[in-house]
């Protein structure tokens, strides 16, 4: 394990994704969200996606068309009006194209109070809840529904056809701590089955099935085909279905396997101010925040925490210590960055 | 246990609630809504209310402040943008109030794609899922957060602070079966819980909490001061956390505790239109509801059901064969009719 300066690795992420062939701009937008992401200790969305994007930015160039970046990217809008947008990504970063995307939400909101963009033909969008938080530091309640790939089964099914799809809200609280609602709609992401089969852990049952439909303990079981488990049986298959439409049919990109992209999505913004003054609404939720935190615990809890509140600590703590890094995840980041002549300090 | 034509127990409720002194048009819009929660299915929102309603009317003209109804309310927006409004609801029947708030949503999102509605000071609006079903039917997306009555531990807590405040979307297939979300946010509504008690039967663990906050299988203890558990664990908890913010503190009747009002909500609607034209997007979630349905079941799933079929299935059924209540139920309704010099045919 390493641990470094988050500037450093900035530095460094920066560099890697232009000598790779994108715009400083988009290098930017991603590199900060990859940043913000391990700073936040949302590891399976940070830095640990370097290679993974560089490898799709050098697949668009050999024409292969299978899960790659567009590191020249013209997004289009193909239909807009006051309060919403559908923006085509051109197959860019998904974080260049959500971004765009919660950029145009909340500016319709400042205009007109709300704002729905959705966005399609773009990769992985990353930690759906930096979204959100945009409109958040803005006095405005932020909305994400994403549509990823299949890897879901419906309730009562038994093989891949939903994505765990992510819902994420952001809610403004007037103190530095947002509340942070970030969401799979399986009962664990598919990256915690991959890091319980690298580390040679078995997974409780429950959370995911094997091939033919049953229940595995053996992670391997989900990589092989197997398929994630809604959480709250009928509940996250229902709130995967709702992503499926609002970020997939109502984006154009499509639902289930008829979806063109890596991701899909719908960003809502709600500008507080609309339904009550920001100051009274911040005053009630800074309270509510107090009064759930100070309310008696189950025996066993040390702390009850406010959903974001992780994240945040986690935060405060490597901005000044650094970031983690597996020292698989460091070789790999320093091996593409000597393939692409990007110098660094080891 | 009666079966009753829906017919019979319509006319029969709306003369009920206008002799208890509600107007013919408030009568009309809680009489409809509790018949059709009743031929879904969702007898725990349907005409089981009937005495409960008529009870709060009487309780207002003795000036009761506690838990009553304004049988002649007077609905105020408190503010109003082209896109946005805050409804008070004078202590009306929550049915008048919702209805009257999603109605302005559509109307704001048939001119400006999308309409966003809170309403307070309001009591039970019944089944949350009868008002994005309106949205539905008009070429939109509904959605729908309520904040209830504290009855559900924070996750990590162990006494009543959240409500299990409700989601609800309703999206059109273009079909005549809409998909329809209508999840509460605790493991189950207190409802199955009283129906165990009544009943005689233990709950299952994983429920509820007793008053000092352990786990219980008692139905009683939940009763006695006891307390809800969110579904999902920390998902369920930050999922009420949104409603307490989107129904609670942004219609200004508040979070938690401190909440006037029994329940309080945003409506939202979104014109399907400005992001996808109708017909193709009813065509896609046809489709995707047929591929959910005909995807492999797990062994033991005799069909897989899509969100809102069962509530589609029990009203064909009901429709024709009539409502079942209750022997109790039926006692008291009839008592009530009694009282009030409402003539029925039994």
């Amino acid at each position: 394990m390493q641990v470094i300066q988050a500037t450093r690795l900035r530095s460094l992420t920066l560099q890697i994704f232009q000598a790779a062939g994108a715009s400083e701009e988009d290098s930017t937008i991603v590199t900060d969200h990859l940043i913000e992401a391990s700073l936040a200790g949302v590891d399976s969305h940070g830095l640990l996606r370097v290679p993974e994007y560089v490898g799709k930015l050098k697949r668009w160039s050999t024409g292969d068309t299978t899960s790659r970046i567009n590191p020249n990217p013209s997004l289009t809008v193909s239909r807009e009006t006051d309060t919403t947008a559908v923006l085509d990504g051109d197959w860019c970063f998904g974080q260049v194209c959500a971004t765009k995307a919660m950029n145009m939400a909340m500016g319709k909101a400042a205009s007109h109070n709300i704002g729905v963009v959705t966005g399609k033909h773009t990769d992985h969008v990353g930690r759906a809840a930096s979204y959100p938080l945009m409109a958040a530091s803005e006095g405005m309640v932020g909305i994400m529904f994403v549509k990823v790939n299949p890897v879901m089964v419906p309730f009562g099914g038994r093989s891949r056809l939903l994505g765990n799809n992510p819902i994420s809200v952001a809610i403004p609280t007037g103190t530095d701590m947002p509340i942070v609602v970030d969401i799979a709609t399986s009962v664990v992401a598919g990256g915690k089955i991959m890091l319980a089969m690298d580390e040679g852990r078995s997974i409780p049952e429950g959370w995911a099935l094997d091939a033919d439909g049953n229940p595995t303990t053996n992670p391997r079981d989900f990589m092989e085909g197997g398929a994630l488990i809604p959480f709250g049986q009928h509940k996250g298959f229902a709130l995967s279905i709702v992503n499926e439409v609002l970020g997939g049919i109502m984006s154009g990109a499509g639902a289930l396997f008829h979806f063109s992209g890596n991701n899909a999505f719908m960003c809502m913004a709600l500008k507080v101010d609309a339904f009550v003054p920001l100051a009274e609404f911040e005053r009630d939720v800074a309270q509510m925040v107090r009064e759930i935190k100070e309310s008696p615990k189950s025996s066993g809890t040390g702390a009850i925490l406010i959903p974001g509140e992780p994240e945040f600590e986690t935060k405060r703590i490597r901005e000044k210590t650094g970031i983690p890094l597996p020292d698989k995840t460091w070789d790999d980041i320093r091996a593409i960055a000597s393939e692409l002549n990007v110098k660094y300090t080891s």
